[in-house]
């Protein structure tokens, strides 16, 4: 029994160290409000778009509106038989509608999983990145988590597999973007249930990945597996609340029974049930064309934002992209806001960092919107680096006046990036990224494996008088971005 | 940590024990698929019904359902500001956002809070009887459950409360239907601050009761109450998932931080939040007709149904009655089941009173309805008597047959309830009530304070010869309701 005194018992209130979806929802609305153009990069959602828009042929709205309306004076049948023959017809494989746990999302299915297994002091396997959700939910029910490291669970060895009731992982992973395949995970799942230990199999994106690598035909003969699948994700309805579990037939007994009543409503539930009954289920045209625009916009962006110094994309199986930005000059906090200022809304992954603000997930949407992000990025970048310049500049003038040394070389740890007395009024180059190879830049392949344009051979920007005469121009009055060409035009195009 | 080899803990399995809801649910969708015109008496929703309907002027259902649909695609703001200024608004006493904790259901909202409270071992007291579900939520987070007579529960002495972690109650009581005033809950949830232990309120249907009489407004300063409210029972919209906690901002801050992320869909949360918003809140035209229309039929209802022989309705001071059964000749399952053929749905209480079959909960509704039952029970209780009588029959004949004692006098445990060697044929009188005075019965005031009709000095039915000759009709050929009429016009009558 808890000590009598905190209303509220201490796992429930620690995990509030791992909640951040409150800032992120602020940010969200603040950017719809002040943006009358809109683009979301921070969810994981089909960017073909809301399936009912796309589908007026085969889904009829109005028609299953006007049946959703009829039912909201009705009860919705618990058992959800529809919606769970529906989900099973889905997925193949000779699933039934006993093999499906109906629950409103992912999260309540995986905290009902969770509840139903977890007790206080019992161990959970989280690989490291995961969404805090696993993290939060294990630590409300008083499970002791062990993070480990993505790449290294499937290898975890036998006495960890053993002692841990319950191991909890996203494939693909989120915010990584990698998909295992059935074949390692096959293998692996039944290595925990040799050791009795419980996989969850979080699989709410698969479906826009590769949905032949699910774990779901496996639950037959293992029930120590339950497979958890999103509808909002894949057909781009988030504004529908149902998803599914799949388990073994026994599993699903046990669950069903603890789940929470009636949570699917009227609308979800006949809207939900005419998706997953869509002629040609997991290979629809619908979804074959979004991973089609998917995987193109994949390699388009990866190669695109690979390019950008400090901007390093993970590999991915996914819709959406993990970004590493611990070589750009602003933390992942700020590049997300500065973003959203201009009406571009990207994940930053700090909560699933354990707040190391590192990294952003970037969510795919059409090449178009692509283009607008990059340029978007182009802007925070430059008009960042602006404003460095200038505070910079009146630093330098200040230390100048006062006789004393420039204020950034005493200071910066990377000091001398170029060469010892540099100029380091503009740390980043107003010009960047040139693309002129005369002033000693190239393209170069960075870590990622895209290229880069790397300034390394470039040293005009940190000559003191050549910074002097930059600097002067782009303090004139007037935009800008003409002030930039100016400055490029007069300055530094002479030289080269 | 649990011993290895259960996949899901004792105590989730152990649940199922406490949990026939999918019994309702089957016997409805039978009902509801067997019988054209299926009267619901198994809810507690409102009977005015739909508000939608009700308030085509006000709410303009087609308008909200369109703003809804344009939300379909876009996460909902997880925050639910609008929702729970409306709510908050709704319930007036200068309560504010800050005080609501949005949530899709009640359940979904009572099993967050005992998760964020309970813990294994932890002591939690609940009114007998109480539905099921608070049962259920608190042994699944290991706590163990002593149960309180209803009325006992505010006396509980000082050492009780003060090894309780949690006390939670629904008001108006379900399915006992009583109100506890708000002088006395008030004074009762001081204790229970005083002692450090929480008191959850279940207010789902205080609007359609008393709902002065709510503890909401005294969340202030008491960080030790949380109350729940519905908006599925008081506006008739049990298809729409949206519901909320009030609790002091210090208790809303910690339980909003460990709720279900989105937990509201885009219709439930547009027009439940319209609902809320409606004019004249708490006392809008539709609920105060509605509190009326169910004074009404609640007075109508005890009067009428407890005129029949076997039904005992309890006081209530809410929109549903608890009726004893336990004098009836059938238990509380069989006469749900035979209602149920008839298209008529009412409650079964067998999962609130530890699968005691003593009770039903009767939903009210409008008068008509309400005399389309009465007349559904009056035919239950005649054809069952009739299929009884002549099953009796048939084991009297082979009795008399084989030279042996009529089976009945043996088995029965009431033998002789009128008279040493009477006849047993007719365990029950085919003619009940027959409301002739002649025969020796009478209107008597039963334990419920309502008239009865008492047979207790008519022994015809059980006089051997008289018995004999009225199976004989009642076995002819034709309607067996023209059969009765026959038996009392050329046996009884003549007598009387």
């Amino acid at each position: 029994m808890k000590e009598k005194g905190a209303v509220i018992k201490e796992n429930a209130s620690i995990i509030a160290l791992y909640h951040h979806g409150v800032l992120q929802d602020e940010l969200r609305a603040k950017t719809y409000a002040q943006n009358t153009n809109t683009f979301d990069f921070s969810t994981r959602l089909n960017p073909k778009g809301n399936v009912f828009q796309h589908h007026e042929d085969i889904l009829d709205l109005h028609d299953l509106m006007h049946v959703a309306r009829d039912h909201i004076g009705q009860y919705p049948d618990n058992r959800y038989l529809d919606f769970r023959h529906a989900a099973a017809d889905f997925l193949g494989k000779g699933l039934t509608y006993s093999n499906i746990i109906p629950g409103s999302g992912i999260c309540e299915i995986i905290r009902l999983v969770l509840g139903c297994t977890l007790e206080k002091g019992d161990i959970i396997l989280i690989p490291f990145p995961s969404p805090p959700e696993y993290t939060r939910y294990s630590v409300l029910f008083g499970a002791r988590v062990i993070p480990l490291p993505f790449h290294e669970l499937l290898l975890a060895e036998d006495d960890v597999l053993s002692c841990a009731s319950v191991v909890l992982l996203s494939n693909p992973g989120n915010p990584g973007g990698r998909l295992i395949s059935r074949k390692e995970l096959r293998l692996f799942a039944e290595r925990c249930a040799g050791h009795r230990t419980l996989l969850i199999v979080d699989e709410s994106c698969i479906e826009l990945s590769d949905p032949s690598q699910t774990l779901a035909g496996h639950v037959f003969d293992n029930d120590f597996i339950v497979v958890v699948r999103s509808i909002s994700h894949a057909f781009a309805i988030p504004g529908l609340k149902a998803a599914y579990g799949i388990a073994s037939e026994k599993l699903v007994h046990l669950l069903d029974n603890a789940r929470l009543p009636w949570s699917i409503g009227a609308h979800s539930d006949v809207l939900c049930t005419a998706v997953l009954n869509m002629e040609g289920g997991i290979n629809s045209g619908y979804l074959e064309d979004s991973r089609e625009i998917i995987r193109s916009q994949r390699n388009y962006l990866i190669n695109r934002i690979g390019r950008i110094y400090g901007f390093s994309p993970q590999p991915s199986d996914a819709n959406y992209l993990l970004v590493d930005v611990k070589d750009l000059f602003m933390d992942s906090r700020t590049l997300t806001e500065n973003l959203a200022s201009k009406g571009y809304l990207i994940r930053d992954c700090s909560s699933f960092f354990q707040a190391e603000k590192q990294f952003v997930r970037i969510g795919l949407r059409l090449q178009e919107d692509s283009d607008s992000l990059l340029k978007a990025i182009g802007e925070v970048l430059t008009e960042t680096s602006k404003e460095d310049a200038r505070e910079r500049l009146e630093v330098t003038i200040e230390s100048a006046v006062a006789g004393a040394a420039s204020a950034s070389r005493g200071t910066c740890q990377y000091y001398p990036c170029h060469f010892d007395g540099q100029d380091c009024t503009f740390c980043f180059c107003p010009f960047y990224a040139c693309e002129d190879e005369h002033t000693g830049g190239k393209w170069i392949v960075a870590s990622s494996g895209n290229k880069v344009w790397s300034c390394e051979n470039c040293t005009y920007i940190h000559q003191p008088r050549l910074a002097r005469q930059i600097l002067d121009i782009l303090m004139e009055d007037g935009d800008t971005e003409d002030n930039i060409k100016k400055a490029w035009n007069l300055i530094i195009k002479p030289l080269l």
